[in-house]
């Protein structure tokens, strides 16, 4: 189930350039499935969400199915009111045209600088002289086109029986998605129901994307879509549902393992919660921390901040402070025992913190709630990088 | 009214030492007043509160009124168990019995590294050498023996009529109080009545110390005070508030100055809100955001950050994309304008982000509910001094 290959299912062509956008490397990317496709697409819920969510979310909600995908890169094309919706009908026109669909049919998706609009005419121009045509794309090469501040390509591929899901990702700041990740986007041949579907998606994006926070800013562009071509034999809804969750979080790993100025990432598992709500709130507060973040960094055993993290939610709550227990991998340190309260001198712990991967295990010792999240330190590389992105 | 001296009011005493907790500096403070006071004291909500927050709240919950203050730094004596505990109990008895006070009447608090035990036996040793006896001291060095990660001690004094408001305050990370600061304590001779005094202290709180975050997370020892002699004139609440409002500002200025690798102070107006709640939510939303803080310290005006924290809110909302405005000081920005959409070659703004303090003004356009949120940027400096810090 776990064998990896490089290419899309069969039945999906496409094509990357570069449109104007970034200097020399690809920055548009368009996907088409041959076969009219069934699809599922998650939007961000900011209130300030760009043209080109606009422009797919009206689609979506009709329930309408997409068939090809049109990403550009470098430009989110938001907060550019009238005149940058009016160049995102445009761009997924041309787009449209050149996969020969309708405009309907395609998800058009845009991320990079807030606040400026697109180079309309260069992009025109650019558009009418593509003479390529679409043909067998490589998945990496696709995952690099939509990258921006990403240091590496993301992109997964599963076999679920006969079929084939394949995932790419990107976006590595302003990362804490509200119902999909900054861009993700999943193709298969594997036939199954859209309700199916849907839930299947739903499931997945709410236990990774959505469980994945690299600092807390949450985009104003973030996008999920599933294709499927169904042109490999039916999967049950379980297995179809776990191979695309593996494919997911091999994607979440590598988008925290690239957060920005990252150096470790950091997984929170809660368990025994009242419920998974009560999980969640207690697992995102922990791997937020910029305190947790900062001492994870250093390699700093200083298990009085998770402490501080768990404390600070709100106080309507039936967390008991002497019932909750806190490991940093299998290593107990909460309820202290005197050994470890000298942190500085815990030679397993430290070792444990030099990992790439740092597992923080909480148990609130109430009932069965469960929920992991995804993170990564904070660095000094997260404010070079931030204090001096704007182009 | 914003006459500045450096004593403490009459009738207020001290003594400050080393204690054992920190390896030279001054690491104990202890306050009395000569006549009996009056007090309100605001602890943290944290689950975890530690041991001294645990003592002083069963105090204050009686609603009596405390007549001495001792403050430890450097260790927290959080998550220490029943020894903890007990320790908390024996060293508020030692320190009761050098003001000649009962142990009830002494409010304890206590902050630094979580999860250690206090050296009992040395701080036992030293408070049975204590040989000077109480008296005048400075309010800038009562400041300095309460500090931590601090860089400077922050004291502020006002005359109010014919009375004076002292405040000193500590505290530069860890920093998102939830209905207190770390420490702050307030200590004036106005006649005032003690309904009077809740009303206005708590007033203030919420509108200054509340109103700040350098980092959202909330300490396990937040504590407040104010202690009032009533030695001078009556004054009126009216009056007695507002010169209680502008020390506690000032007091926040210092903290959100001195945050940890701050090298700007931000400071969030929303107005027009819907109602004061939502203004607040809005204002913490922005002074919290990561990217926000980082492009600010970068002197980088990409304001689509800013819109970009104001849309992750909770969609639930009547807020209208269209009718907000964003001003950086009094520089408009948002909705765009062609002008400023080429945002690197503002000079405008690029010259007023490089001062100290930057002022970012939101207007919802909905009603006439507001907020003040007061912060700093997020630098390297940060990072530095957390991924190290434990002892």
């Amino acid at each position: 189930m776990t064998h990896t290959k490089i290419d899309f299912p069969q039945g999906f062509i496409g094509f990357h350039c570069n449109i104007g956008l970034k200097n020399n490397d690809d920055d548009c990317l368009m996907i088409k499935s041959i076969e009219p496709a069934i699809s599922i697409a998650m939007f961000t819920q900011s209130l300030f969400s760009g043209a080109s969510v606009q422009l797919s979310k009206e689609v979506e909600a009709s329930y309408n199915n997409f068939q090809g995908l049109l990403v550009l890169s470098k430009n989110a094309n938001v907060a550019t009111g009238q005149e940058g919706l009016d160049n995102a009908k445009e761009v997924r026109r041309l787009a449209a045209n050149f996969l020969e669909l309708n405009a309907e049919q395609v998800l058009i998706a845009s991320t990079g600088i807030i606040g400026q609009n697109y180079p309309i005419e260069k992009i025109r121009s650019n558009f009418q002289n593509l003479q390529e045509p679409l043909s067998s794309i490589s998945l990496k090469k696709a995952a690099k086109a939509i990258m921006t501040t990403d240091t590496s390509p993301k992109f997964y591929s599963i076999k679920c029986g006969d079929s084939t899901i394949v995932g790419i990702a990107k976006g590595i700041g302003m990362i804490e998605p509200n119902m999909a990740t900054m861009l993700a986007f999943f193709f298969t041949d594997a036939k199954i129901k859209k309700k199916n579907l849907d839930n299947a998606f739903r499931n997945v994006v709410n236990r990774t994307f959505n469980a994945t926070s690299i600092d807390t800013d949450t985009s104003t562009s973030d996008t999920a879509a599933i294709f499927s071509n169904e042109l490999a034999e039916e999967v049950s809804s379980v297995e179809f549902t776990e191979s695309l969750y593996q494919c997911a979080l091999q994607l979440v790993k590598m988008i925290i393992s690239d957060g920005e100025g990252a150096t470790k990432s950091i997984i929170v598992n809660v368990s025994s919660a009242r419920d998974d709500n009560q999980a969640r709130l207690v697992a995102k507060s922990v791997v937020n921390s910029p305190l947790v973040k900062t001492a994870i960094h250093g390699c700093n055993p200083n298990w009085g901040r998770i402490i501080m993290a768990i404390g600070k939610l709100d106080t309507e709550t039936d967390i008991i402070p002497d019932n909750v227990r806190v490991a940093f991998g299998k290593q107990e340190i909460y309820p202290a025992k005197e050994k470890i309260m000298s942190i500085s001198d815990n030679n397993v712990l430290q070792t444990y913190l030099g990992h790439p991967e740092i597992e923080i295990n909480i148990d609130l010792g109430i009932s069965d709630g469960r929920y992991t999240a995804y993170g990564c330190d904070l660095s000094e590389g997260y404010i070079r990088v931030n204090a001096d992105y704007t182009t």
